[in-house]
C-alpha cells in the first residue's frame, strides 16, 4: 500500500490540492478550488488600483472543497488508493499577504464590526496600497538600521508585511488598534490546520519573516522596538504580540487538528508542515540542489538557489534576498528575480499587436510565436530591455522602464515579441552572471512555471541566449508538489515519509523536456548580449561612461550578416 | 481681364495642372492625371523592392489631360475665364529621376527595342538599386575629391542621378551604350514643351543639377572626366554628352512650341519656365523670403530657406544642401530634412495599433489622434528618437534607428503615438538650431505638405516644443503654385508676369491657420527635449561620453510632476 502526501497550493485566485504518492513522487489527484470572493477571488477598489485584499474565509472553504475533491478523483483513478493513507499535509501560499488578527488569532475581519472593511482582512501580495510607508520604510532604515535593508538589497517593497502593517496604522487606525497581532496566511492556514491559532503559539514560517519582515537571528529576530517607533509612534507595542521564532518548513506545525480530520475523512495523526511562499516550495518541487537554479517563469520571474550553510557565502551584490533556511533547512536561499516577464509580453500582445495576427489574445501568441520562430537572431536589428516594471536583481530599481531601439519602417510586431522575449533571456544571463561572479557555480538550471510549458519558443531562446540547457521541472505544479515533499518530510521516516527534504526530493521530483542550446545562435546572441550589457549599464548604473554610438551600427551590422548568411 | 499661369507639378502617383490668377495668386483650377502604367504609376519589380521605374510617356499624356482637365474647369467656374490669357508655364517634379535619351533628345523606351526594359525607363526618386554605387561614389570621392562631398553632407545617395547612370552602366550596359545623353525629367518634360529636346540645347535647371548631380561653378560644372572614370571606366566619355550649364527657374527654357499650343488652346508666345524639384518650387509657393524657413512635412521633411548671396554664409555642418539658386535666383538654397516623418506615423499604424482603435488606417489615426491630444506633455514618460529611416540632416547617417525609452505595462497604443510626433518636432527644433546656430537667423516657420492639413495635433506640437508660431501656407498645393509662380515670372512684366519671385510671391503667396505655442507645454518640451538630445547625441555622435542613467529617472520624474500637476 502506498502513502499519500497532500500539497496545498494558494494562489492570487484559487487554490489547489495536490495528492502526491511518497514513494515515486507521481501525482494522483489534483483539485482546484475558485476562491468565490471578490473580483476572481481579489477584493479590488475601483477608485485605488493599489488596492487587493482577500477573504481569508476563503481559504477554508477552499481547504475543505480542495482536498476533498482532490481525494474524490484520487479514489476515481486509483481502485486501491485510501484516505486513511494521507500521511502528512504541506501547504504554500502568496506572500507577503498579511492579515489581522484577534487574541485568538482569529481573522479580525470574522469580527461583525469588521466584516466589510478591506483592512480587516488579508492585504494581498500585490496590494501596493502601502506605496509611501514602503519608501518611508526604507529611508529610516538607511538612516538607522542599513543592516536591515542589507538583505534585501537595498529598498523595502510596498508589497511587504511591515508597509501593509503601518498603512493600515495609517489610514485605518481602528482596525490596527482592534488587531491584536498579525499573521501571513502561510502560517494562518497551517495554524488552522493544527487548531493552534494563538498568536504567540502558531508557528511561523521562517520563508516569509526573512525578507518580508526583515527577521533575521543577527538582530534578535524581527525590528527593535525603537526602531518600529521611530517609523510610528505605538508601532513598537506590537512587536511584542508577534513572534520571537521562525521555522523552516520540514519541520511540523502540528498534527491535523481533530475537527479537520473528521471533516476531510482522514486518519489521526496527519502531520501538518510549516508553511511558507509559492516560490520557494516550487523550487523544492523543481528539485533544487547545491549548484542547481531553479526559474519560476511567470509574469515576474524568481530565481531561486541553496548554499549549504556549512560554506562560505559573501554578499552578492543587487541579489535581493539571502536569507538562511528560507527554502530548505541546513542551506542559505538565495532569491534573485526579473520584475517582468510574461507580463511584458501580456502588455505587448494587449496592446499593440494589431488583429492581422489574430482576433483573441490566445490566437495573438500562437502567430507572433509562429512567426518569430522563424527569425534567426539578430535578422531583425532589434534589441530591448526588460524593465517595464523595473528591474528586481543587480539595479534593483523600480524607477527603470523599458527600451526598444533598433525599430526601422519594416520593423513587425512579431520581430518586437522576439525582442521583447530575447531581452528577458538577456536579463536573465545577467542574473546567472552575476550570481556566478560572487562564487556561487551553476551547474543546472532547471525551469518550471507557467510559460516554461506554454512557450517553447522562449525556452528554446533561453537556452540559446545563456548557451546552457534549460531543463523543464516534470511536475507543472511544482508549488503544490514542493508544498507535498514537505508534508512527507514533517511526517518523518516512521510514518512512511522521509528523513531529509534532500531525500524525498531524489524520490519524488524530476526533469521533463530539455532544450539544448545551438551554438550558431549562441554566437549571435553573444554579440547581441554585450550591446544588452552596455544599455544595461548605460542607462541602469551611474559608472557608464563610454558613449552609445556603437549599438545602432553594431546591430545593424549584425543583421545584415545574418541576413545574408541566411539568403545563401 | 485677368493673366493667368499654369503650374504643372509631377507627382510620383498622378500630374495636377493649377491655373493661377496672376494678379491674386487665386486658384482658379485644378485638373489631376493619374498616371496609367505601372501600379499607381510606379513600374515595379516583384523581386527587387527597390526597383522604382516610370513610364515618360505618361508624362506626356498628362500634360494634355491635365492641363484641358483644368482649362475645362476654369471656363466653367469663371464666365469671363480665356485660354488666350495663359501667359506662362511652370513645372515642377520628383527628383532625382534621370533618364536616358538618344542623340535627339528622346526617351529611349520610346524606341522599339528597349520600349519594355526598365533601364530605359525613367529612374523615379524612389529607386534605390544604386545602393552599392552610391557607397562606391561616397568612398571614391572621400579620397580623391573630398569637395563633392562637403556640398552634400557627405553621403552621396542612392536616390541620386550618378549612382543610378552607374548602375544603369553596370547592370544594363546595352542601354547604357545605346543612350546619347541623359535628363532629369523636371528638364526633359520642359524641353518637350519647348521644343527643343536636343540633349545639349536642353535647358537644365541647376536644383537638379546643383546636389543630385554634384555640378558646381566651383569646379567647372559637373565632376571631372577623370573621376567619372575612376568611378567606371567609360563613364567619363558620357560627361561631354551632358551639360555645361544649369538655369535657375526665373529664366525661360523657351516659349511654348507650336504643337503644344495647338494642342492645348492656348494663345501663341507662352512662357515655359526652367523646371526644378518639387520641394524647392514648393518653398517659392509657400512665400520662402530671407528669414523664413519652409517646411514641407509629408513621409519625410524637407527644410527648406534662402540666403542672401550679398551676405556671408558659412557651412553648416551636416545640413546636406547649399547651392546658389536651388530655390531662386540670387540666393543660395539652404535644404535640410528629416528623413522619416508621416512615414513613421504610417509604420505604427500599420503594424502596431490593434483595431480597438478602429478597423481601417484611417479610423485609427482618428482615434489615435483623439486620446493622444487629450495628453499632457511629459505625461506618458515615453521619449522617442525619429530615426527609423535614419538621420538626414546634422547627423547625414542612414545607418541609425529607431529608439523608444520608457515604457512600463500600462503604456498605451496613443501614447506611443504621441511620443513619435513629439520625436519628430524635436527632430525638427535640432534641425533649427543647427541652421541658426550658424548664423542665418529663423525669424518665421512656414509649413506646407499634406499632413499639415491633415493633423493639427502634430502641427500644435510643433509649436510648442520650438517655442514658435507655425504658420501654415494658404495654398495646400504649393509645389505647384510655386511652379506657375516661376511661369509668372519667366512671362516677365511686359506679358503681364512678374519681374522677380520675390514680386511674384508678395501677389500669390500668403498665411492660412497660425497655431501658436502653449507656454506651459513649452516649458515641459524644455526639459524633454534635453533628454532628446542627450540620445540624438549619445546614440548619433561618437563624442558623447556623459552616461545615459538620468534619462529613464527624468523621464519619470517629469511624468510624475505632469500628472500630479493634472490631478489638481
Amino acid at each position: 500500500m502506498s502513502n499519500y502526501v497532500i500539497g496545498l497550493d494558494f494562489g492570487t485566485n484559487s487554490c489547489r490540492s495536490l495528492i502526491v504518492d511518497v514513494e515515486t513522487g507521481k501525482e494522483v489527484a489534483s483539485h482546484v478550488f475558485p476562491y468565490p470572493s471578490g473580483k476572481d477571488g481579489v477584493i479590488v477598489d475601483a477608485s485605488d488600483p493599489n488596492l487587493a485584499r482577500q477573504n481569508p474565509a476563503d481559504y477554508l472553504r477552499g481547504i475543505e472543497a480542495a482536498i476533498k475533491g482532490a481525494l474524490k478523483k484520487a479514489k476515481a483513478a486509483k481502485k486501491n488508493f485510501s484516505s486513511s493513507n494521507i500521511i502528512g499535509i504541506g501547504v504554500d501560499t502568496t506572500g507577503s499577504s498579511p492579515m489581522p488578527v484577534d487574541a485568538n488569532g482569529q481573522a479580525l475581519c470574522f469580527d461583525k464590526k469588521f466584516r466589510k472593511n478591506p483592512a480587516a482582512m488579508v492585504w494581498l501580495w500585490k496590494d501596493h496600497t502601502g506605496y509611501a510607508e514602503a519608501a518611508h520604510i526604507t529611508e529610516t532604515a538607511a538612516r538607522t538600521r542599513p543592516q536591515y535593508l542589507g538583505k534585501i538589497g537595498g529598498v523595502y517593497s510596498s508589497e511587504w508585511w511591515w508597509s501593509k502593517i503601518l498603512h493600515c496604522k495609517n489610514t485605518a487606525p481602528k482596525v490596527f488598534e482592534a488587531s491584536y497581532s498579525w499573521a501571513e496566511i502561510c502560517d494562518w492556514i497551517t495554524a488552522n490546520l493544527t487548531g493552534e491559532l494563538h498568536p504567540k503559539k502558531m508557528k511561523r514560517s521562517i520563508c516569509a519573516a526573512g525578507h518580508k519582515a526583515m527577521f533575521s537571528t543577527e538582530w534578535n529576530g524581527l525590528p527593535d522596538v525603537e526602531f518600529l517607533e521611530a517609523l510610528s509612534p505605538g508601532l513598537g507595542a506590537l512587536r511584542s504580540r508577534l513572534y520571537d521564532e521562525a521555522y523552516t518548513s520540514e519541520n511540523r506545525a502540528g498534527t491535523l487538528s481533530k475537527e479537520w480530520t473528521k471533516k476531510l475523512g482522514l486518519s489521526p495523526g496527519v502531520a501538518v508542515s510549516i508553511g511558507a511562499f509559492d516560490a520557494h516550495m516550487g523550487a523544492v518541487g523543481a528539485g533544487i540542489h547545491t549548484g542547481t537554479l531553479v526559474k519560476i517563469i511567470g509574469t515576474s520571474t524568481c530565481d531561486i538557489m541553496i548554499h549549504p550553510k556549512t560554506e562560505t557565502l559573501n554578499d552578492i551584490p543587487g541579489v535581493c534576498g539571502i536569507v538562511n533556511g528560507s527554502v530548505m533547512s541546513g542551506y542559505y536561499g538565495i532569491e534573485a528575480g526579473q520584475s517582468g516577464v510574461g507580463d511584458i509580453f501580456l502588455w505587448f500582445v494587449n496592446n499593440l499587436v494589431p488583429d492581422s495576427y489574430g482576433k483573441t489574445q490566445e490566437k495573438k501568441f500562437k502567430e507572433l510565436e509562429a512567426a518569430a520562430r522563424r527569425l534567426k537572431p539578430g535578422e531583425s536589428g532589434l534589441l530591448a530591455l526588460d524593465w517595464n516594471n523595473g528591474n528586481r536583481t543587480i539595479l534593483v530599481d523600480t524607477r527603470l522602464t523599458g527600451l526598444l531601439i533598433g525599430q526601422t519602417l519594416h520593423t513587425k510586431p512579431h520581430e518586437i515579441y522576439r525582442a521583447l522575449i530575447e531581452a528577458t533571456a538577456f536579463g536573465a544571463l545577467a542574473i546567472i552572471d552575476r550570481i556566478e561572479e560572487h562564487g556561487v557555480a551553476i551547474r543546472k538550471v532547471m525551469n518550471c512555471g507557467g510559460l516554461t510549458s506554454k512557450n517553447p519558443l522562449l525556452m528554446q531562446i533561453y537556452a540559446d541566449v545563456t548557451g546552457r540547457p534549460m531543463k523543464i521541472s516534470r511536475s507543472d505544479q511544482t508549488p503544490a508538489l514542493g508544498a507535498a515533499i514537505f508534508g512527507a518530510v514533517a511526517a518523518g521516516r516512521k510514518s512512511g515519509g522521509y528523513g531529509s527534504t534532500e531525500e524525498a526530493q531524489k524520490k519524488m521530483t524530476g526533469t521533463g523536456k530539455v532544450f539544448m542550446p545551438v551554438e550558431a545562435n549562441h554566437f549571435v546572441y553573444k554579440k547581441l548580449y554585450s550591446l544588452y550589457k552596455q544599455l544595461h549599464d548605460g542607462f541602469g548604473t551611474t559608472d557608464w561612461n563610454g558613449g552609445m554610438h556603437n549599438v545602432m551600427k553594431e546591430l545593424l551590422t549584425t543583421r545584415d550578416e545574418v541576413r545574408k548568411a541566411t539568403s545563401c
